[in-house]
C-alpha cells in the first residue's frame, strides 16, 4: 500500500490487558495505530451494544507511551464510537485482541473479541480477531508475530466485502507451531454448570462454569487444528440465515395454506 | 404430540415487560409454560453471557398469576441457567419475546431476543424469537396469535438440529397482515450517530442513536417483507463461517508458503 494504513486496535479483556499492548506494538510496524477499548473486562460480551445507558470515553496512557481511549461500553460499542465519534478518519482495519482464551466453536458467538472484528465488517472495515488459546500465559511473542504476519497478508490481499477473519493461535512457540490452517467454525462447546453458593447474608448466587465438551471434530474445524498445533484462521460473516433449511421450511403447509389468520387457529 | 410440551419463555425487554406476558398467555394454550427472564431491560445484549460476575435468581409474581424467575443476567444467561439449574427437566421449546422493535438485518446480531432463541438451539432445544416491529404499541393481539400459530407449527413439524426461527411481525391487525414469508436476514442496518452531551458536572457523555439506512433489499429479505405487510420468518443457525470465501482464502500464498515463522516476516 502506498500510504501507511490506519489501524484501530480493540479487545474485550479491557484496555489495560497485556494482550492489547502486544497487539498495538505489532500493528505499529504495519501502520498508524489507535487504541479504543473497553475500560474494563468485557469477556463474553457477545455482540452487545449499549443503547439504554450513556457511554463515556477517556484518554488513558498505557505502558510503552501508548495513548488510548477507554470506553464504558462493549467491544462492539468501542468500534462504533471510534469510527463514528472519536476518530477523524475511517480506519483501514479493525484488529481485536490478543485475547486470552480460545474463540473457537460455539464460543465465537459469545466472544467480544470476535464481535469487535465483526462490528468492523458491519461498518465496511475488514476486521480481524486474534486469540491465544490459553488463559495462563504472559508470553505474547508468537501470537504477536502471527498477528503481524496475517494482518500484513490482509493488507496485501484485501478481504471481500462483509468478511472478517477469526484467528486462534496455540500457546506454543513459533518453532513448535506446525503451520496455518484455514478452518470452519467447529462444534466445540461447553458443558456449563451453575455453581450454587451462599453469600455472607445467606442469599443464593450462582457462578457459571463448566468444561469443554469432548466431541469428534471435522479435520478442518477450528478447535481441532488448534489441538493439533496449528494456527486456525476462519473466514467469518454475519448472516445467520440457515440457507440449507430455507427451501424445506417454505414447503411447510404453515406458509402455504394462508390459514394463519383464520378462526381455525385462534 | 401426546404429552403437553414444556415451553420456556424468555425475552430481552425484562420479565415485567408486557410482551412476555402476552407470549406467556399464548403459549399456555399449547403447553406447560415457565418464565425465566432478565430482571431488567437487556435490549441489544447480543449473545453476551455472564462469566465474571455472579448471577442471582428470584421468583416473582407477574400480573395474571404468572410465577416467573427473574435473573440478574442476559437473555442467553437466562436460557442457560433455566436449563442447567432452575428447571427440573429440559424444555421442549425456547420461545423469546414478544420484543418491541424489529430484529431484522444486522439487528439480528445485536438482539438479545434472537440470542435467547439461538441459545436454546445451542443447547439442543428448538428456539423461536418473536418481535413486533414497532416501539410504540401496547397491542400484542395479532403478534400473540402469530406466535401461537407458528409455535404450533414447529411443535407439529419439528425443526432440524441446530435450527431456530426468527419471526418479525408488522404492527398491524391480523386482517391487514398480507401473509407469511420465509425470508433471509437482509442487509438492513442503522446509520449510528453518537449524540454528545454534557452532564451537570460538565463531563462529556454520549448516547448512541441513529436512523435506519435506506437500502435496496432483495424480495425475500426480512426487512422488506415487513415493510410490505407480511410476517417474516427466517430460519437461523449459528455458524458464522464464510464458506463462499473459504476456498479462495486457502489459495492465498499466506497459507501455502510456510513462511509465517521465518525471519523474512519477523
Amino acid at each position: 500500500m502506498s500510504k501507511r494504513p490506519y489501524i484501530l486496535v480493540t479487545n474485550d479483556d479491557g484496555i489495560t490487558a497485556p494482550g492489547i499492548q502486544a497487539l498495538y506494538r505489532s500493528m505499529q510496524e504495519l501502520g498508524d495505530v489507535v487504541v479504543v477499548a473497553p475500560d474494563k473486562e468485557m469477556s463474553a460480551a457477545g455482540h452487545a451494544i449499549t443503547l439504554t445507558e450513556p457511554i463515556r470515553t477517556k484518554e488513558v496512557e498505557l505502558p510503552g507511551d501508548i495513548i488510548g481511549h477507554a470506553v464504558t461500553g462493549t467491544p462492539a460499542d468501542c468500534v462504533k464510537i471510534a469510527v463514528k465519534a472519536i476518530l477523524d478518519r475511517k480506519p483501514d482495519l479493525v484488529v481485536s485482541g490478543i485475547n486470552l482464551g480460545s474463540n473457537t466453536g460455539v464460543n465465537v458467538l459469545y466472544s467480544g473479541t470476535v464481535s469487535a472484528a465483526t462490528e468492523g465488517v458491519i461498518l465496511g472495515i475488514p476486521g480481524l480477531a486474534f486469540s491465544l488459546t490459553t488463559y495462563n500465559t504472559s508470553d505474547y511473542q508468537a501470537a504477536s508475530h502471527v498477528a503481524k504476519y496475517l494482518t500484513r497478508s490482509v493488507l496485501e490481499n484485501g478481504l471481500p466485502e462483509n468478511t472478517g477473519l477469526n484467528v486462534n493461535i496455540p500457546p506454543i512457540s513459533l518453532d513448535e507451531i506446525k503451520g496455518i490452517r484455514v478452518t470452519k467454525q467447529g462444534k466445540g462447546s461447553f458443558n456449563e454448570r451453575f455453581e450454587k453458593r451462599l453469600d455472607p447474608r445467606q442469599k443464593t448466587y450462582y457462578w457459571m462454569t463448566g468444561e469443554p465438551l469432548e466431541i469428534e471434530e471435522d479435520e478442518d474445524a477450528d478447535g481441532r487444528v488448534i489441538r493439533e498445533g496449528y494456527i486456525s484462521v476462519t473466514p467469518i460473516q454475519y448472516d445467520l440465515t440457515h440457507y440449507q433449511f430455507l427451501e424445506t421450511l417454505k414447503e411447510w403447509s404453515t406458509f402455504s395454506n394462508g390459514q394463519f389468520n383464520t378462526s381455525e387457529h385462534q
